[in-house]
């Protein structure tokens, strides 16, 4: 945050007072072309942004939330939203008119059809036009889309972990389409900052618990990305699990193999598709057999592998991230970076932490 | 413990010093018809028990660990063993011999198939006519040959989720049998009392992390069972993950419907097949809405449930168990109640402890 | 729950949501003299008592909440108590007049100077002359005045820690009564039910968060108490931290010794005070040096123990609790079990969870 | 890692597989000064560094651990030792004759008085010469000597949250210098990366457990460090305990306060002593009241702060760390950097992570 160097990128952030915004505070503070010239929150307006994020004490000395204003905003290079489904809507084709970059972390521009804005999340899309035109934030998809787009929706964190495990068994036509079901473990900051009765530390300290079991929203979206690549529409039978830790999603992809399928063959695919990606690293043990976000924490790694089972003809896709970094504060970074023509790595280059 | 009237079953522990064992000291220590004549401890012969179990000071008091000596467990009338892979198969004739009741809670008597020793647990099985006459120990299986039985096999912790969340789905015929992925996650307490690498706070607590993944030995019981049920072959895909609690394990069976299968059938399936059952609970939320180990810890109760999702076509099949109890020693005394002719739930009786 | 057998005392829970309240119901399920016969609840009066203690489901099947009636509730024997400061007063006398047997598990009755309650509690003690009459539960203190009494004013969790921890040490004069430090350290439900940002999973896992520093209510009760034990008005120094696990309190009582005092004085001390106590059990280690809050999980045990520092002249003094058993619900049961002539142990004699 | 620019200071790390080891590899990896040209383990020596840092995978492509081989080591700049006790004194002669500037996280040369290691460590200091030159390493005191010193003794992370928490306290004479009770609560992996029966996950997860609660090794530098600032020899009151999380150390010191002493006094002290540490922070809330290390997670920050209890005429003085940070390599480096006349915080900017 001290770099005010005159040549860097001004950008605000609307929705600055949740975790996500809290963790694009964090990697923005370091950022070496950047500087942070508004964090917006409608309930802590007026308020040191230390009084809500007091681990950035002593890094943003002295600033303040604001109230949304747009016509303050505009005078940013770029915007990153960070705000419930819904209220992205109200902002993004001003922001877009006044010529700023737009990186919306929210699911307001995700989906391509409209009606799955009413199906998926009960509100009928505004301005289905700029759905076409917004770019799924997802490098290891889209790098040069994002790289000429005006308008970036960046994925969920459930939506990451559940693309990234599959991409290289659909693209590289490895399994049979019509069984997959994903899996999904995560911790407890993906339920965001709000205190509820189901985030209460006794209650949610060491569940295991299903969630949203028959239809979770993120399933538009991986369906939708998957479809995409399979070159069909498919349907994903999808289940999240919320468990014990803070931060980390570990998406499992149960699947069955196509005949002649065999270890070797995925091996290759993993390479061919990951093997240049600079936040994608192919776990194959020892020591450590198989993705975990344990060792991803505080990054924007995303960590893949796989379990093949010949007896049952079978394989287990994996891919783990940091549900709030990949899996979104730092995939939206990302992208922004590429975007606006910096090193992808820019503000992301700090190891993993662990133990943690 | 201190219940030592004259009418009381003498019971003798190989094993003890274990979590498995440490269970069953617990409980009982409660049981009011039992008496613990002997705890056998190869490491910690001639400690106190609280040595190794502190937690129980106070409750077995002066009592020790002593070596295995079959001459001296052969006055007990039952005896439970919980010992590694392999071990069990040296005690039990003798035991039998001498007219003891046996409950083994290793994996030495629970595959029908001499073969399956070899394949999965990698040693020659020395007598595979006992592998005939032992009856796997899950009440909801085998509530009437368990009655009869001399020797139990108890049902490993991970087995005992899966097999739970499938029988009312198999037993009625309600899914795609090719198509079974069982995903687990686990509390760290599976692992047993031994320290480990893996094991080791730092590296244990936070994780998400798939574990033998293409082949877990507990698949052979799986299938074992299940197919017995489905009256034809299974070949199941099978993932435990470690999750970041001590207590706890949830099978998620992901499935796809035949034609014709909707929620009410499986809700009547359920009902069925559960609704007299002394420790199974079906889940319908609210306010929970799925099973969840949370709500089932230091209980014998396996919490079942299921999410239908009918734009899929797929449903999955949840139970949700304390991996110490349920899955193991709570299970394993459940059995020998029935054996031995006492109340079901003797011993048993204690609510989950929430929240833990 | 089920033994409803015609010679029961019947006892209502007023305040049965909370975490103490459910910790009342999972003991009273099991107690062999005891029918609960009504549990209210504000908030959730007519839901099933299953809906906010999902863990008690196939236990109290069917039971509702009910509003506080008192017209119902003294139809009962005796009723427990369980609600926020300066609630209980709104009740107790007309219980009483009713000839009730009355356990106050919350703070207005534990205080002896009515002065006390406007300086600590914020409100003007209606009825000073039953502050005089109530009894504070603590048995290892008033064993003899809680079996004759009618009002049992129940201890709070970081109090029965802190003053179990210097029982031994006072009473015996050991210890320069003008340097006492108590720092004690304690799980997140001591918070009780109700979700706060503070206790917020995301938020409150993993702090070591000093609260309440410079002068915590729970203060008010130990100073009076330790004064009365040491025959002169103590001031003491509280600290209470909340760390990183569910349940759990343990006192860590800094001291420095008088001239002349040893290793051999403290044991002698500690049997003298405690070496009868049901409850209380005295950790000598190994393999386990200090009281450890971690294997008294689930009970009604107060582990107790000290470390004595001969080169700095000085002990520390350890107790470890369950916050919602000996620290909450155990200890009032305790009381009511001496107070009814029951034994004192009905209903508390399962054992430690652990691990957990 | 990858900017290995020939201006580069080029260091060694002996002993880089433990916790410590690969904190400092985390920091130096962004270190934009330096170039990693050696890691040492004895267990691990041939084997990539990332068969035991899976996280700095991506990371330290290639590289592998070797042998202590001091004629290589000597080819480096400077050299970070992270050894058990008594075993830096083999390699830290031999390294100084070569011209290294050298950083010693163990605690070989952190005590003056030779005879304090026969009695705290057990062994005979081999050159008690070096004793005098070691500079302790914590800048807040030693900030000139260290960029003057060849040899730094870092100090333990006990020992760092303790000594940080008193500084303002004694420097300004605002307490009773005899009546001062440390009491710490720190996180499991202060234990280091070799697995034991206490820190293995079931035992370890939910602990609060006293240790070492008679005479911690940490005691002689604290006692040491406090008593050169109070100008009379100390002696400390200090107790640790594990609690459940993996990082962090916050060091409570309670204490009594001199005759005048109030809470302004107190705040000129902190303002005074740390008012321009660059890695202190003094917290004053709200919207958090006192220091937790939940806020430093990650970051080489401490945060200080106090409870003043004008009742009693006390107040607890209270430092929070991350003890793999501030409390070992964070700290290593920050005197690394005022060694070498870098910027004191290059490779430390990066901001705490949260939530973790």
């Amino acid at each position: 945050m001290e770099a005010s160097e005159e040549m860097s990128v001004r950008v605000a952030i609307i929705g600055a007072s949740g975790y996500t915004g809290g963790e694009l505070l964090r990697i923005l503070a370091v950022h070496r072309e950047v500087e942070v010239a508004a964090a917006t929150s409608r309930e802590y307006a007026g308020k040191p942004i230390t009084h809500v994020h007091p681990h950035l004490r002593a890094i943003y000395k002295g600033m303040r939330f604001i109230e949304v204003d747009l016509d303050k905003i505009t005078k940013a290079d770029a915007v990153f939203l960070s705000l419930p489904a819904g209220v992205s809507i109200n902002y993004v084709p001003k922001l877009l008119e006044s010529g700023l970059k737009v990186i919306d972390l929210g699911p307001d521009y995700r989906l391509k059809n409209p009606e799955d804005y009413a199906r998926w999340y009960g509100f009928e899309h505004p301005h289905p036009d700029l759905l076409e035109k917004a770019v799924y934030g997802m490098p290891e998809l889209y790098r040069s889309e994002i790289a000429r787009a005006k308008l970036i929706a960046s994925p969920g964190c459930n939506s990451t972990a559940a693309i990234l495990s599959l991409i290289p068994a659909i693209r590289e036509g490895l399994i049979d389409l019509d069984h997959i079901a994903i899996d999904v473990k995560v911790g407890s900051s993906e339920a965001g900052r709000k205190p509820a009765p189901g985030t209460h530390h006794p209650e949610r300290e060491n569940v295991i618990r299903p969630y949203e079991a028959s239809g979770h929203r993120h399933v538009a979206e991986v369906e939708q990305e998957l479809s995409k690549l399979a070159g069909k529409s498919l349907k994903i039978a999808f289940v999240p699990h919320a468990v014990g830790s803070i931060r980390g999603a570990l998406a499992t992809s149960h699947t069955w193999l196509l005949e002649g399928v065999d270890e070797k063959k995925i091996i290759k695919a993993y390479a061919l598709i990951y093997g240049k990606e600079p936040f994608i690293r192919i776990v194959r043990g020892p020591p450590v057999g198989y993705p975990d976000p344990k060792y991803v924490i505080g990054s924007n790694f995303a960590d893949v592998g796989f379990a093949y089972d010949g007896r049952v003809g079978r394989a287990a896709f994996m891919a783990a991230i940091d549900n709030l970094m990949k899996g979104a504060a730092g995939q939206a970074v990302q992208s922004f970076n590429i975007m606006m023509g910096f090193d992808e790595r820019e503000g992301l280059t700090y190891p993993p932490l662990k133990p943690a």
